[in-house]
């Protein structure tokens, strides 16, 4: 605790007496505010549910089962005129590879968020190009939200749904609704389809007999899939360093978790488009680890040429801290 | 406007008559946001009025006009056990000087707040001590909200209640109520008592006649009274760099004004003992140009001994880039 005028233990009693009482006050008023930020929580309910039609509709359309009209179209001109502008250049249309709703519609969304960007790996990317839909949940029985994340069969793991859930708790003192924790779905991953490992073999020279032997190492590797693990699973620094390690990580999964919730689920197509960026006041030079891809780059990375690459969409072939021998 | 997927313009015609249906129903899900965020302000505004009373007492209480009673003083101490340990240690009791209210309770809350502390400096510490009260208000007809610095009589100006009012404004495109502009009360300054100039003297001897005058300027000076004053207004930078800086420093102006709102008027006693820097998750050592002054420091400045100053506190005598000739 800090204080910038005289010390608090220095005061007269009859101030320290003072302090109790505005401190008793507090406590009165952040009674208040808990049911305050209840009531925001049970407005956030109210208004998904009224949003709830209007995401069935951009399911519908991502993914090819429905069809906008002529009208829809018309206003959707008028309601983004740069994005009308920008689109307004004609196509060629070639009959045979006409697609089917909008291709890559959530990879494009999440790669355009930074932070969740920085999660996804190039290995990353095809299995996310199966995500059919990403949505907001609320339970009634817990005081939190859930972020689900719909998969078209594939071949990677069996869940057709991942989820994240995220616990807040009530704080008396702060008056608040405050991070607790989070949770996620363990992903069934296919036999040999597993993007959190990497395993590695290395030919290893016995020193007195002279015979070699071939080791494999299945080492922990970086991917999005991660998000669904639990925190601080493979930490192994002291104690004390674990604990602050933990907050910090707990912060920025939350963080992740309130853009979804906020942003990125109620705006995915102007995250799309990248118009979110702008009215987000992203600033993209702000980002130093991000950097330009040359199509040279691209040709040596072998990626689909279709695409362009965050430079931290990078394989992270890198063995982390913790290995296991097998 | 960016896209990380491939440009926008190449998409197939279908795609981009479905890009303008969800924008369609991006357009919808705003006018339902945007009613979502009048609701949080009607919110607000209910609350408000169910803090006013606990905010009467509390200003009672500091200016001296109330006494909080034994059983306030115990729930008190139940509230926050941290503060009752660091208050246990008497005082010796001298009837003499006894002070009434809880003296310096504003100016020490706002020296708490990095970004407040940021903008009071030594100066400004003599007047912000006659602060009685600092409160929200919202009006009916004005979309926003509003900070009021009451004073009691003092030297520095004849005002006795400075506002800060910021002003939001719909935005159909994101849904949401942003920032517009903010406006303060001016500033009745006493003759030569104006905080936001220091007058400087200089001998200039003339080049051909060797006769020397004194000429005065008047330099614009930081103070914390500025925050009443229109942003950009000393600023001559070129057109676009100025509207670069306008919209960072109305940020700024408005992240102040939020903290004002929804942190420090609310949490005012946890403010001025320090503990909201712990909820806040403030750690000052972020702030690396905060410095701790020693004794012979504050000697130097000849500063007010019974207090600390932040490093960032300290006069500011320099000139700023327009300075007028008089």
């Amino acid at each position: 605790m800090t204080n910038t005028s005289s010390p608090l233990e220095a005061l007269p009693t009859n101030i320290k007496r003072r302090l109790f009482g505005l401190k008793q006050l507090q406590a009165k008023h952040a009674e208040l505010e808990l049911e305050f930020h209840t009531e925001i929580l049970n407005l956030e309910k109210k208004y998904l549910n009224l949003y709830s039609p209007l995401y069935t509709k951009r399911t519908q359309i991502i993914n090819g089962k429905a069809e906008p009209s002529e009208e829809e179209v018309e206003a959707g001109k008028k309601a983004d005129e740069d994005l009308a502008q920008e689109l307004a250049k004609k196509q060629e249309e070639d009959p045979e590879v006409q697609p089917s709703g909008v291709p890559e519609f959530w990879l494009t969304v999440l790669k355009n968020h930074i932070q969740l960007a920085d999660l996804i790996t190039t290995r990353d990317e095809a299995p996310l190009k199966h995500l059919v839909d990403v949505r907001l949940v609320y339970s009634d029985d817990k005081l939190g939200f859930q972020i689900e994340f719909e998969f078209e069969e594939n071949e990677w793991f069996t869940n057709q749904v991942l989820t994240k859930t995220y616990y807040y708790q009530p704080s008396a003192e702060v008056g608040d609704l405050i991070s607790e924790r989070s949770e996620g779905t363990e992903v069934s991953w296919k036999e040999g389809k597993d993007l959190s490992v990497t395993v590695e073999t290395k030919k290893q020279r016995h020193k007195a007999t002279n015979k070699t032997r071939v080791v494999k190492r299945t080492v922990p590797t970086e991917t999005f899939f991660n998000f669904f693990a639990p925190i601080a699973e493979e930490e192994n620094s002291s104690a004390d360093e674990d604990e602050v390690d933990f907050s910090d990580r707990l912060e920025a999964d939350f963080e992740i978790g309130e853009a979804l919730k906020q942003k990125i689920i109620p705006h995915a197509i102007d995250w799309y488009t990248g118009k979110a960026l702008q009215y987000e006041g992203f600033d993209l030079d702000d980002y130093e680890d991000f950097e330009d891809i040359t199509d040279e780059d691209e040709e040596a990375e072998e990626v689909d040429d279709s695409e362009e690459e965050y430079g931290t969409s990078a394989p992270t072939n890198q063995p982390a801290p913790e290995c296991k021998q097998q």
